[in-house]
């Protein structure tokens, strides 16, 4: 319950001398009077349910009890059908993966259940049943509120009733879904590619629509959108080979997810792995870089390439116009850090990216011991990642990690062992002393096996190879929710009659009334 | 024209070493092809128009001309029927007011018509006939664009037509049209209340509708809101009466037209002022500060309170929960200021309003002479201002007039010579020098009249007073552009049959199609 009646309980917001103030007892009367006038009209027709933050009251001392929310509960603890127990600042409810653990509300939910005899429900990124079990069993509580779990599978309650908890699409906490809401634009989410597109394009979690042909498909790449489009084709009943040049099946997720809280993203690779190896009409194919040739004689009716992207060795200016490299000793790329490159230090961290990976980098880099200097030409290093309720974090992380922060300016010379940089909005330059310099910024699609391909159609058409396409970052770079969806819409409008509905869905329209 | 030929233009962008690339003759030659094709298929049907930015190639140097925007026009000068010259960068475009002077665009398109004898149109807020004329007399340009000053006054070209200049609704360049636009959301005009409103409410920027009945006016308070109520419910024909306690009308507008920039915002005043002077229908008291009684006998029917709000010594934390201020010596408010009181260095301004004043209020105090160091818990001075394009231009003057920014922090402890910020991230702490402290965050009603007058049902009754109101910033403190717009609000929609229909407006709503 927030708004008024926690302004009333809150003391540096009431300041009131009747006896709605002073006191918790007199600063939680109006939230009483509202319980209790609720419960006499709802009767046995409904149950009152009451939601409050505890974060506030548990840092108000109390002269009765253990802090001002123990002392709340003891007062009013029996008054509602139902205690539903939230944190006054969304962010920190709904913190991303990288900065939380499953069950992180504890401390601020875990005392309710001793004071009060009604069930209490809680949230805190549920993501397993075993996340889950275990607050129950242990009397944290008596209801689990999981919305990013359920976004990732609808179907999550289902399962654990079936027995079939292996099958589910367990959330990686990217908060995808959060961005949407703080954006004001349709729901998305990296792990179930169908969220959102429901009622548009007619998607469901479970259920996708039988083959409608007994056409053979290669998918050339085994990262998230090539491993989306395997199991989706395969569930239409469709036999489908994946191929990729590594070891293991995963693409970027094998490498990023060994950056410092990142491996719940682990999980969009071992859920389709898992699902995929359970199918008999899909052949994986390791360590196997197909070439234009290959790709031509293996007699498939459908090709598509989903080969990734790679980060690029270049800068650009604020137009995004080139800048030219002349010294290019010890420039690096996230790849190559990933890699286990040598560094030196200081590392200087050139991140004209919006998203996680060079403030990721930083730690990761600190981590390893090297002192480390990130330069973005935004106001705040990572800054889209406002959006995923992380910036904050983010910002606190490198603060805590003696990380230094060089905010609107961008490198506009490269030495060899010094960058200029020049101040976005005054144009003061100056030079800072470097080590590695590892440049985060610009994407380039691995789109060559896609293009020899499409530049011959001849051969193509010899081959019998009936459509080719690229999808994923080997089409346009993006985020892994952007890959899993390219996978996903593939996969899904696969083998229609009309070609171009590929493009189809439903639209609002505005009538003027 | 931008996008693909400009990136042909761009000698960072263009890497060709056929005939597109290398020398500009080369470079514009896609442009060329372009124009020469879109002249053939038109033939005389229709005039080719090219858009170009030309602050770039003003800035390469030629081999055979003064730079290669000069090369470009010697060659390709000739070739559409019409140039449109602007900028690359379009906050660099469209600057408010504060920040560029009429003609601004001159040292970028003022050399385009020594170069051709086609037609050049270009822009830069151009807001009364003789800055447009003066351009057209001096050979700048032969038409002249102006989109903020047709928001601003629609019948501005009719005006000049009939040779009603002195009727102009002059834009005062505070962007706020810009400001949807980069929000994403339907315009506003400051100038021009009915902007947005003509399908919505039926509203027209010259028209209004007559009035429907004999009903007087009281309008108390002479600011934005106050003025625009008086002069449209004139318009309509009631017999209005607007008082105001100070010497002047204008309002807020008098006291923040003073500071750096601000002084088109006169304009707000003086268009409605002028106005209101060639009513028969209006009677303006000066001086008149009323009270409740003195309102309950004038005799009117309706009566409008507009009296303002006034910026409070207070602050807040995070959660907008008011902090307790012991130490009371020398903490001023932006009215303190604005009067001319008296300051002492170093002057510390808290700044945790989103919009002009902090800044502003740093500028002024600086050019006074004395050191200025402002606080905010913002990332940046002024962040709602990037929506008018004013955010850049407000960092580079703090940092050219040597004011220090300390962002992402909040004062939480008042001190006689110091204050204590917290860093809104890391929770550190500091104390930092203060001589004057200026606080600028909170505005109050002004609404003691209104509320007295309300709070006496049986006396507004026995008065003859049909109806009260309190609009614009006595209601709820704004913008300038809020204010104006309650005032026409009330003005547009008073004495209507149906005492709801003031929120009576057409809406869009989404069909599935």
């Amino acid at each position: 319950m927030g708004f008024l009646p926690y302004h009333f309980l809150h003391p540096t917001f009431n300041n009131r001398s009747d006896e709605y103030g002073g006191s918790l007892e007199n600063r939680s009367r109006l939230m009483r009077e509202l319980i209790t006038e609720m419960k006499s009209v709802a009767g046995d027709k409904a149950a009152i349910a009451v939601r409050i933050s505890t974060d506030e009251l548990l840092s108000f001392k109390s002269e009765s009890s253990k802090s001002e929310a123990h002392e709340f509960f003891e007062l009013n603890g029996e008054l509602p059908d139902l205690w539903d127990i939230k944190l006054s600042k969304w962010s920190k409810e709904c913190p991303s993966s990288r900065f939380s653990e499953p069950g992180h509300m504890e401390p601020y939910n875990g005392f309710v259940k001793q004071l009060t005899s009604k069930p209490v429900v809680g949230v805190g990124w549920f993501t397993s049943p075993d996340n889950m079990v275990s607050q129950i069993n242990r009397g944290i509580l008596d209801f689990v509120g999981s919305a990013r779990a359920s976004i990732a599978d609808p179907f999550l309650p289902n399962k654990i009733l079936e027995g079939k908890e292996d099958d589910i699409r367990e959330c990686i906490g990217c908060n995808i879904c959060a961005s949407c809401y703080n954006q004001g634009i349709p729901v998305r989410c990296t792990q179930n590619p169908s969220m959102g597109e429901e009622w548009r394009r007619g998607w469901h979690p479970e259920r996708i629509k039988p083959k409608s042909s007994d056409n053979s498909v290669l998918v050339i790449g085994g990262g998230p959108a090539g491993l989306e489009a395997t199991l989706s084709l395969a569930r239409r009943g469709y036999p489908v080979a994946i191929a990729d040049s590594e070891k293991e099946l995963g693409g970027r997720i094998n490498k990023e997810s060994i950056l410092p809280g990142m491996s719940p993203y682990k999980r969009v690779t071992d859920y389709r792995v898992s699902q995929i190896n359970q199918m008999d009409n899909v052949d994986i194919y390791l360590e196997n870089k197909l070439n234009p040739d290959d790709v031509l004689k293996l007699g498939f009716d459908h090709v598509v390439t989903a080969t990734g992207s790679v980060w690029q060795p270049s800068i650009m200016d604020e137009k995004t116009a080139p800048i030219a490299i002349t010294k290019t000793n010890s420039i690096l790329t996230p790849e190559d850090v990933l890699k286990g490159c040598e560094l030196t230090s200081p590392v200087i961290i050139f991140d004209f990216d919006y998203y996680y990976m060079g403030g990721l980098l930083a730690e990761f880099i600190k981590d390893l011991g090297h002192e480390v200097t990130i330069i973005t030409p935004f106001e705040k290093v990572s800054p889209w990642s406002f959006n995923s309720n992380e910036v904050t974090e983010i910002k606190l992380k490198l603060l805590e990690k003696g990380i230094k922060a060089i905010t609107d300016h961008r490198i506009i010379e490269i030495e060899e062992s010094s960058v200029r940089i020049n101040h976005e909005v005054s144009n003061k330059q100056k030079d800072i002393t470097r080590g590695s310099l590892v440049l985060v910024g610009n994407r380039k699609q691995n789109d060559s096996l896609y293009k020899s391909l499409k530049s011959n159609q001849e051969a193509l058409k010899a081959s019998g190879i009936k459509t080719l396409q690229n999808i994923g970052d080997s089409n346009a770079p993006g985020a892994v929710v952007h890959a899993v969806y390219a996978g996903h819409l593939y996969a899904n409008t696969f083998d229609q009659e009309d070609g171009d509905s590929i493009n189809e869905f439903k639209l609002e329209y505005p009538v003027i009334q």
